[in-house]
């Protein structure tokens, strides 16, 4: 009996795993495209979100100069001001805007990018060196003649800031709970603590013979095995695990089409940082931009749930590729590396020591930068965020549901379109994105 | 003393670790344009060609659907040719013709490319069933009413054979012979049993500091670590591993582009297969063409030196992507698994053991399934073979020299132009490859 109802449960129309950012929206989105349809979600972890998305900084942009990814993300910040305005979820947030700070070489490399993203309806403003320093004065433009160090380190004076505008933050474990709740309200179902082994690949026509799936069988993806040898099956397995993604798909011979990036945050709160923090006249909260330094990509975020500001530096040349089940901060990262370009643009950080961190990872997508969304062998996998999955997420769950229902053609939030096969591979049809943090 | 000439030994003009057809291609054209460049090239195995390329069944063909491995292959084959009948090297080379056995179905949805192909000048022959089953006495080309295995096995009779004449078979391991007698002969140096740990990326401008290279310092690759701990410098390092790529690459960052992917060969000599072996009318040597069976991409290559058929299959749905330092061959791969679709079309097979066996791996971009030539971080990779990699080993080293060289157009064998970004990341333009075995 017992065993009877366990082989009665074990069998959903739909087995998400993943209950990150991902994972949840698309869960989500169909069951509300089908809510008589049983959903499982599963994770490994304890709760939603506790993998790369808790690790976040939870910080989104529409300033991207593939129209893909504009359209991806643009749509997603709607939903979320929908969500917190008119549904009444609090999800923490904060049009604080980007401000990337720019040599004159690089401003004019992206003004073309630039007046693109313009007539694309990206809301964007361009403060002069002396806005800036006016309005961010810790922020150290130019260089003395003579400074070594700035010539040594490569650092060119900022001559122009570009803002921008619908841009901000979002606390990510907010939106993953609502995602969560969503669902669950809907009557689907979550569990955590469930580590999934591998993927189940089947014949379309079973024979019961040892060895199958042979060569000549159509097989798909019929369900999976946790490590705690439970089966469990579904006649759609969608997989939306970031990083983790090859550990299931290239045992069964596919690829994710990524590769996990290691991305560190240190969280600073010092009196000496005050000022900073509170730079005016950027934004209504009056509070400094997330701002993208000329160098080494990296980013300063306010975060104004703690007063707070966080540095977030992802792993670039010279450091590996490689998952990390639970990777860690390294403050000598921090304190060796990233804090001299630091000091040399914001002397308001100089020994002031982080207060937090943490590491996380990202599931980067090197050729176009770009997520996927693609259906093979009978799953449907959602992946390769490529650093901006979160900011993208409900976009991303839209267009899974879409791939779900057979359909075309995604309506995303708003209303606009979203050919489903764009973000495939086999009719990929997306810009490579050059706005890189 | 000895310390002084290891330390004048160890700088190159051109480091090339790996001498498969590709490093070896690659350094005898950087080599033939730069005679008066020192250049090396590093190999963990004991000779060339050793690692995957002698692995590979040797076949050739200029039979694609995409322009640019047209290109590869096309002017590939055509100095395999000169330098056969020029130059007087014997190659091995035997034009067997590649003949796809199609159903109706395979054959209508291929039809667009077939012309496509045509137009551009790949020579095809169509042949009917009454021809096949004439010219291939063995070849079942339809299965009877009510044959249950067929109709389990969802194997479709064969209405068609398309023939690509400019296709055979080549001795992997005579190429690869050649272009390291002619890069030795030019001064080139070759090391074997030397097996690089890992790739040296350094500052542009050596500080001398702990830690370096920092985030803000242009890094880039100056040499490489071998397993006995030497290190070895060079200008300009040249990575062509194949299967090995990401082990080399990953570590600091960069993406090779392509999973491996295990594929078997199966080698017959019987003489019940010696009428399909000398089925006559597709070529001068009397021979079978390499046929591809309609289902699993299974293929059935003459070895004409041998008089032998070889099978091969490469690891499909199902099976991993994964690196593999000495892939084995499985004999039930073969008896349990392929047999099954082989005996239904060519029963001659029934019972037949196989009398040899080897594997080994591909470097597979199932992306675009075409190869990658870029350069980054001062490194220039050469690989993503993607199963054709020795028939584009020409054109893929005359692309990586003049990648070296600076300059936008590499010169093919023959006289084609081919843009030299084309096969890079940052400005790729190729076709997806359609016509895939």
């Amino acid at each position: 009996m017992g065993q009877g109802l366990m082989s009665a449960m074990s069998k959903y129309d739909v087995l998400v795993v993943g209950a990150g950012v991902l994972g949840l929206s698309t869960a989500y989105h169909i069951k509300r495209e089908n809510p008589e349809r049983s959903i499982l979600v599963l994770d490994k972890l304890g709760g939603p979100g506790q993998g790369n998305s808790a690790k976040s900084v939870g910080a989104f942009r529409n300033v991207f100069s593939s129209r893909t990814n504009f359209l991806l993300a643009d749509s997603t910040i709607d939903f979320f001001t929908h969500v917190q305005e008119d549904l009444g979820h609090d999800l923490g947030l904060v049009f604080h805007g980007y401000l990337w700070l720019l040599s004159g070489r690089q401003y004019r490399r992206q003004e073309e990018n630039f007046k693109e993203m313009s007539r694309r309806g990206v809301e964007l403003r361009t403060w002069e060196r002396e806005d800036l320093r006016r309005m961010i004065p810790d922020l150290v433009t130019e260089f003395e003649e003579g400074d070594e160090e700035a010539e040594v380190m490569g650092l060119e004076p900022v001559e122009r800031g570009l803002q921008g505008v619908k841009c901000g933050s979002i606390d990510a474990d907010r939106l993953v709970r609502f995602y969560e709740e969503e669902f669950r309200r809907l009557g689907g179902e979550v569990r955590y603590n469930v580590e999934v082994k591998r993927l189940i690949l089947k014949p379309e026509r079973e024979l019961g013979l040892p060895g199958e799936p042979f060569v000549w069988q159509d097989a798909s993806v019929k369900g999976v095995e946790t490590v705690r040898g439970e089966e469990i099956y579904a006649d759609r397995v969608v997989v939306a695990v970031g990083a983790w993604a090859n550990t299931l798909l290239n045992p069964i011979g596919l690829d994710a089409f990524m590769r996990p990036k290691k991305r560190q945050v240190f969280v600073f709160k010092d009196e000496r940082l005050e000022r900073l923090f509170h730079s005016e006249g950027f934004n209504k909260e009056g509070v400094v931009p997330l701002l993208i330094l000329p160098k080494a990509g990296i980013l300063i975020k306010p975060e104004v749930s703690e007063g707070a500001l966080w540095i977030e530096c992802a792993d670039n040349l010279g450091r590996p590729f490689k998952l990390e089940d639970d990777p860690q901060p390294e403050l000598t990262y921090y304190t060796g590396n990233l804090y001299h370009v630091v000091v040399k643009y914001l002397p308001c950080f100089r020994d002031v020591q982080p207060v937090n961190m943490w590491a996380g990872q990202y599931a980067l997508n090197s050729i176009d930068k770009t997520p996927y969304v693609f259906e093979e062998a009978g799953m449907i996998y959602v992946g390769a965020g490529s650093g901006s999955g979160l900011m993208k997420c409900d976009a991303l769950g839209r267009i899974a549901a879409a791939l779900y229902a057979g359909e075309k053609e995604a309506t995303l939030y708003g209303g606009r379109a979203f050919r489903v096969s764009d973000l495939s591979v086999k009719e990929r049809r997306v810009e490579r994105e050059t706005f890189v943090l």
